[in-house]
């Protein structure tokens, strides 16, 4: 037996859907060489992120072990494969490898932070391969929902690993290549060691749609409406927008293209060659002189996104169009979970518009782009691999997925981030945990998740904040009153007069009693202060705010 | 033609699923006399209401003419219908009206407010009906997911309006009244002027399920697993928790009710007669000592709510009692949107100690307790009304409602909260609309929702929070350096050093240069001040923060 090993470490992405960040190695122990597949992002929430811009993985392990990555390949465009690549890089320091179309995004992302993207180098397909190191590499064309989606071929002398990245099996999926099981099988000959599955739609009990499927319905249901049609989709959703695009031009409406990620999707696939015959488009100038019935419009902003077209469009007005009476506004889309209440919310303003909304209708309008339960057992059927390591997934889906792994008879173990796994041995081995977290994009500054300043505005926006300023003058003795400043917090409480006063008197009446052990203290002058102002506060209006106490001395 | 007129005016409800109040007037214009139909509450989010316990309708129309209310009347005990009558009741100072179930509720209420329980008054069901003022009024049984629903026949001079409220057409709800055609067809009998109309499940175009279609399914589910069954539903759903008990026994399994809502159902249904033949339960302590796989525990918390009884398994032990793997928890309800990030939290926990999770699954294991678009039509056909005025719903909910009661040829109209109709004329008349909105309650205090409170709790999670305190001196110059503390803010920048620092420093350099003029303008120095400290945040970690500037004067 080798004294070399092959690992296999999620940073993100295992465990959740989002973030996806997954390291191969192979080597003596502790000196194994590194791979990186994919560096996304994943999206903050009000309720646990208030204020966050983005959210990286925390690449730590790795940073500490830069000197032994090989190159970071991405499987696609998606924000949550590509997304962080700008952000993280120089962290890492490694040259970056994908196909042409998700290199392209790859660049603009690493121009946007700084970076030189000639970092970024194309790569062609399998059974083009590349050594990096100890790993021979190849990117395996795989139908999703966006051009140029690759698994990862990565041939070691310890064996072979297939990475799905995210897919479906589509043979007929509009843009793009279509799932090629020759070719699948051809990558799997001789034997492949581990298949790192795709796991998102596990819990979907039928096969899966292809994405042609939809051009009917959609093409129909375009054809029938009586005034402007508005369609909504993933804007990285290339055929899907070409299908919507065909549709309006069939029911003899120009096709004007809105929002700006939508407008650069459609470019960045004609520019690498993905895309060829994409019907004309019009400009929104001209859009607002046609009538309503000849025109359709396609539309960022399928998950009620703030600022995108879709929200702009429902609360009113975007680039001089406005919806009216009559109107149709299609969401070809599924609502990602935790996104519903603005998906909803559109929905409702459109409603007051006089605007008839369409939503997927059970699947209709729209298809997922992942694989379902029996499409991940015709991969593992297909690819034959010895073990099954699911990825891409919550815990429970990487649960269910080792289960069926285990029912066909493969090894599976549940990895979630930070879960070491050695592939060198029949079964998958858990060699290591490793610390793994999340970082937050704030502004202009990356802060750590635990570093506690997210947690202070979820208390601030839950209890309010109270601010209590006092002086203390050169003989130690309270100056004046403390003065208190509300924010978040009721002007008035039980005893139904001013907050502020009832804390400031009761405030003054603590000082007046306080010994000048504690006055001479900040700390403990600080801390009594703030007791008073909480208490004040529950018996006034039964909450404790969160309270800043300054205290300035003149001496 | 009379000079009277019957009005009906939504002040919650309509235009939102939450909060429901209607209030119906009879009489010379703004004469009146007045009734009001529920009075529920929604439930707030990080989103929108951060800090927030609870939301009501604001109910100052109401109030101003409280002289006028002859009665509030409660369709059934669910929160959005009777949730605030303990919180407004002193604003309205009405006798309450409801049957014997929703009463013994609508007097919890009161008495946590320290309302007088006899304010709440127990009718019997139509055709016994009362005469209250202009109006003569009965309880007509309905079906729903809750005992003793009823609909409101309101009768008047000009008129008999039926007031669905929550409903759904179930021949055999499994407790409670199966939904009577005869008794309805009677009630209708005559003419009805007006259906207000529940419009929830408008979008739903497949007729709906009966509550005992479940009982099966439920049954065989639970005797299929291997180790304890844990399952939670709506505790005010007393038929599912029945249904759900007996599965548990007929699969031999002692069965345990957790959650204070969950045990206070059952004993409301038991005492005021609505349920008879509940299976004997267990308490907690003998549970504990119980094989796993002879128990079946019914629990809180089907919404992912932090406090039940759910959520304390998943994050580890609910009074004693620790979930394993082998064991299935079952959610025998829907995910209300918003709920889903929650939801999906718990079941990532129970996956992560090993537990199986089964969802409602399609329709397998939970049934909604709404009529759905072939039921409304269905209630339509039935009551035979000149005119439907679609409730309960969102604005999207409203609108469809009205074009399916025009595609049947009837009259109806779309009238969101705040919109005053005449139900008078052959066809619904808007007459005014009101000022309507909604009311906080903040811990012990209620606050308008445009009072800004919740606004600055927002802006806090957003963008954090920077105090900036400074003294002037009895001669009008600043006295030492001003002071700067932060909450929910990064601690260095771009030029990484800190914050706090860089910010004084930049403030202590404005006030150097500022002028007598300045210094002696208390609002004017803030204005300045925030402004400097707002700057630099934004050179330094790109974004501008809130911030309070406190001035203290010596002199």
């Amino acid at each position: 037996m080798s004294k070399e090993r092959l690992i296999y470490l999620p940073l993100g992405g295992a465990g959740e859907i989002g973030m996806n960040c997954y390291v191969y190695g192979y080597g003596a122990p502790d000196k194994e060489r590194l791979i990186v597949v994919d560096l996304g992002v994943t999206f903050p929430d009000m309720d646990t992120t208030p204020g966050v811009d983005l959210i990286f993985p925390d690449v730590t392990w790795l940073e500490e072990r830069r000197d032994r990555i090989e190159g970071i390949f991405i499987t696609h465009a998606h924000e949550d494969h590509v997304g962080a690549i700008g952000h993280l890089w120089s962290k890492l320091d490694a040259p970056v490898y994908a196909r042409a179309f998700t290199a392209h995004h790859a660049r603009r992302k690493m121009e946007e932070q700084g970076h030189n993207p000639d970092k970024v180098q194309v790569m062609g397909i399998w059974p083009e391969m590349r050594q990096f190191g100890p790993f021979n590499i190849g990117f395996l064309p795989v139908s999703h929902s966006i051009p140029e989606s690759s698994a990862m071929v990565i041939e070691t002398k310890g064996g072979r690993v297939i990475h799905t990245g995210d897919f479906k099996i589509d043979y007929d999926p509009g843009v793009g290549e279509a799932f090629d099981r020759d070719l699948w099988a051809e990558a799997s000959k001789g034997g492949v060691k581990a298949l790192v599955c795709d796991s998102t739609n596990i819990f979907s009990g039928t096969e899966g749609r292809s994405e042609s499927s939809l051009a009917p319905e959609i093409t129909r249901m375009v054809a029938e409406q009586p005034g402007m049609v508005v369609a909504t989709t993933f804007a990285s959703n290339v055929a899907r927008v070409k299908t919507l695009a065909e549709a309006g031009i069939a029911a003899g409406r120009s096709v004007c293209l809105m929002g700006r990620a939508m407008r650069r999707m459609i470019e960045a696939s004609v520019e690498t060659g993905v895309l060829h015959d994409f019907p004309s488009t019009i400009q929104p100038e001209d859009a607002r002189e046609l009538p309503r019935e000849n025109l359709m419009l396609i539309v960022t902003g399928s998950q009620g996104e703030r600022r995108a077209a879709s929200a702009q469009l429902a609360r009113g007005k975007y680039m001089g169009l406005t919806l009216a009476e009559g109107d149709t506004f299609l969401f070809s889309s599924k609502t990602i979970p935790g996104n519903e209440r603005g998906v909803i919310s559109i929905m409702n303003q459109f409603s007051e518009q006089g605007v008839d909304v369409v939503d997927d209708d059970g699947g209709r309008y729209h298809v997922s782009g992942h694989a379902n339960r029996p499409d991940i057992q015709a991969m593992h059927d297909l690819v034959k691999p010895q073990m099954v390591i699911p990825m891409h997934g919550e815990h429970r889906h990487l649960r269910e997925h080792v289960k069926l792994a285990k029912s066909g008879g493969r090894a599976g173990v549940l990895a979630p981030n930070g879960t070491c796994v050695s592939l060198s041995g029949n079964k998958p081995e858990v060699v290591e945990y490793v610390e793994t977290g999340r970082v937050y994009l704030d502004g202009a500054v990356q802060v750590g998740a635990l570093d506690g300043i997210v947690r202070d505005r979820i208390r601030m926006a839950l209890n309010g904040h109270a601010v209590v300023t006092m002086i203390i003058d050169e003989d130690d003795a309270p100056l004046g009153d403390p003065w208190v400043e509300l924010m978040g917090l009721p002007d008035k409480g039980r005893s139904n007069t001013s907050l502020v006063d009832v804390m400031e008197a009761d405030l003054g009446q603590f000082l007046q009693r306080a010994n000048d052990k504690t006055l001479m203290d900040d700390a403990k002058l600080e801390d009594e202060l703030r007791k008073v102002a909480r208490q004040t506060a529950l018996d006034e209006i039964g909450r404790k705010p969160e309270v800043t106490v300054v205290v300035s001395r003149l001496n």
